[in-house]
């Protein structure tokens, strides 16, 4: 295997990409560098074809020069796949930004992978639709990458990860072979339902190229709560009543434990003081219904017989979109928070939720041990996902390196995920065994071996092929 | 590649199977050699493995042997798939019948892929919740069945297929390999979602042994209704109010065309006359939901509503459950109605709504022309899922030969699918490239290649290895 250096790929491409699709290694911005995980590498060269055609002309041109690539949307990862290693150029698919189709009878939108989630978003809503999928990035993830990752969110519990609301995807291989299925129905048994391998599996098996994407009626009620509760045992009698009397107008249950709202409240100050006494837990409910009155009431009704029965619960429900976006601020301050807690590690970790206080309780108390100071515990509890992030001290140099194992052993133990939707990339690897059999990362690297035999896409990210 | 005798077979398995997990192919019922498509073959013998563990054992013997299985669940599949073919054994998993668990906190049930479906809804029941995937076989069909073919039914719309009911799998592939992720949370992304490789590819892959079921919960409420409307742009407008005003409370959209309705009610003389003057589609409107007052009067509003502003449309909306499974009973006849019309060839193909209308006129008009001289029309609109049975001579012999390619042909020109739900099996594997380019085609031979190198798995089932 020989890697191409930027001349010869420059060569090499002149006949498929125009004067802006093509940016020497030594010239490529932080854009190209660099993703959320604060990892940082240097491309060989940066390729940024302009449609579904030009990428798969790239992929050909590249197997044949064993070059290896890896494939960049929006730079919004967390776990460090998309920075580019030694010898890879980056392809980015930011110029497939099209909107081809909205089909308003069938509710479907045909998407280019470089389209961004906020254009999804405003779209569907022009046409009285709803793209159900949301993530804090929404205004830099692309759809192609959350498709590559199965991105997931706050609404999960109601509208599933992005995996759900992909109908129709189109592919390339590593050898520029166009796997392409952009069927817009819900109901397709025709054949193995190839869409799967690619959604999900981090550019590793192909390049997402465009999508029909599924979309919902668009809720003419939004209703969000803030609850405060004593215990996880009300935590868990809330999430019991919320799903049983809202039905399928739950769209959020997240939750955040007093070390991670007390930072967002106390030190960072977000938000007014909501409570005078919170409880143990903070919990963010919202629902989306077709029903404005009666949605109202329901939420009305369903917090005031759960308060009434509890012992010392509040709750404040928003009275516009305005104080709505004001509760969910607390939440979506993680990544503030964090850097409030620095030098920290974060997980993103899925485990049954009948474990999960014990979880928590247990590694806490784990962590503290291991040199942890500082502690923030929040999450889609609903999904059974939890974020935890672990703030050591500034001279412990060995600190994340003996509290990731830790952590991410003890979900391993409970048959839990050692990544809930962040994916695996570079950072998670050496702890995908923890969750996985032997079996079945050697399945993986089968998969990987049968579509992409050179390893050129976005090598080493997940799973490697044994030599 | 040799075959073994039953002689042969049971010596090999004596280790492994008790007295009543073997039976020679001479003895074998009905039961191992007929499915639903009314096909009939005869077994080199029956396997019925207790355990997984079982299973597993099977397999790796029987790789050792070369010798090909179809694996077997409740055998009421469509297209063939499940009959025994020359040279074959059978693995029934009728006997992995046991519900291991079920967790009302997650919502999530465990159970054997033998699992009947009807005792997986009663033991959801019995815990307050609901398995949502509901199909015409329910008495007769079994969880891994369902797993293996993606089984979907009247409540895809709100719930969406099988494969969104599976949270975690355990699958034995073809060497004995136990490929097992019985996970139990909404969101994992620690890897490739191995799982859906084996939902849905109809037992080519894996054996399908134990799952996590998804649960939900159980709706307070279920109103069902019966609408008659003139012309098909008003099933259209019908649809589209319910899905925004219903939300997801609207559960099931199943219309029948009049073609099917006029041989159910007046030739079967099923259900008693609901309309003086039926439109030229009737449809059954179906709620579930969280608040009974509410959605009562919510469903009641909308029919209100929109009959007020049509022209010529009718509704009834059922009063108690035995008067909405009485309107169900018309659209659940389809097996009695196809029989009214023999010879007759069905099809179960998807297609975009929007383009049903012109698609449905032209095929009549086509399927006359060659020959059919009844057609019955109906479907799950709301999935873009739609049955048509064309009905023949009892002298023409090459009817099905004629009809089926111009049926698939025409629905793979609109990019619909030549199979939403029954699946490929062997009765529809002529017209998989209808659907499917031969690039996709490569890749699913690729994949079976990779996971069942010998073919020994439901062997010829969808897709063939090259040679």
């Amino acid at each position: 295997m020989s890697n191409s250096n930027a001349a010869q790929l420059r060569a090499a491409l002149s006949g498929v990409l125009d004067e802006a699709g093509f940016i020497d290694g030594d010239e490529a911005g932080a854009r190209y560098c660099e993703d959320f995980s604060g990892g940082r590498g240097e491309p060989v060269a940066v390729l940024r074809p302009k449609t579904p055609a030009e990428v798969a002309a790239v992929m050909k041109i590249l197997h044949a020069l064993n070059q290896p690539v890896v494939i960049q949307g929006g730079m919004t990862g967390l776990v460090g796949a998309c920075v580019p290693q030694p010898g890879e150029a980056v392809m980015s698919l930011e110029r497939l930004n099209r909107i081809e189709e909205i089909d308003a009878v069938g509710c479907t939108m045909v998407v280019q992978a470089g389209v961004c989630l906020e254009s999804v978003h405003e779209a569907a809503a022009a046409s009285g639709l709803l793209f159900p999928v949301d993530i804090g990035s929404r205004g830099s993830c692309q759809i192609g990458g959350m498709i590559a990752t199965n991105a997931g969110g706050n609404r999960v519990l109601r509208y599933g990860m992005m995996r759900n609301a992909v109908l129709g995807l189109e592919a390339v291989l590593a050898d520029g072979t166009v796997i392409s299925r952009m069927g817009k129905v819900l109901k397709d048994n025709a054949g193995y339902d190839l869409k799967h391998l690619f959604i999900g599996s981090e550019g590793t098996l192909g390049v997402v190229t465009r999508a029909v994407l599924s979309l919902q009626p668009l809720p003419a009620s939004r209703r969000t709560a803030l609850v405060s509760v004593n215990g996880f045992g009300e935590v868990i009698a809330l999430l019991q009543t919320c799903r049983r009397r809202l039905g399928a107008s739950l769209t959020s249950f997240e939750v955040m434990w007093r070390d991670y709202y007390d930072t967002v409240t106390q030190e960072l100050k977000i938000g007014k003081p909501a409570f005078a006494r919170p409880g143990s837990h903070l919990i963010v409910v919202e629902t989306m219904g077709a029903q404005l009155d009666d949605d109202e009431s329901a939420l009305t009704d369903v917090l005031g017989d759960f308060l009434e029965a509890s012992d010392g619960a509040d709750a404040i429900i928003a009275c516009s979109l305005a104080e709505a976006d004001a509760l969910w601020a607390l939440r979506e301050a993680s990544g503030e928070a964090a850097n409030a807690i620095a030098p920290w590690v974060s997980f993103d970790v899925s485990l049954p939720i009948a474990d999960m206080e014990r979880w928590v309780i247990d590694i806490h108390a784990q962590l503290r041990a291991l040199g942890t100071v500082r502690m923030q515990t929040y999450g889609h509890l609903g999904d059974g996902n939890l974020h935890l992030v672990a703030g050591g001290t500034p001279d412990d140099a060995g600190f994340a390196a003996r509290v990731s194992p830790c952590v991410h052993r003890s979900v391993g133990a409970l048959g839990g995920s050692v990544s809930g939707e962040h994916g695996i990339g570079l950072s998670k690897k050496p702890y995908l065994r923890d969750s996985r059999s032997a079996d079945e990362v050697a399945l993986m690297a089968a998969l990987k071996k049968t579509l992409d035999p050179k390893s050129l896409l976005n090598r080493g990210r997940v799973v490697e092929i044994p030599a």
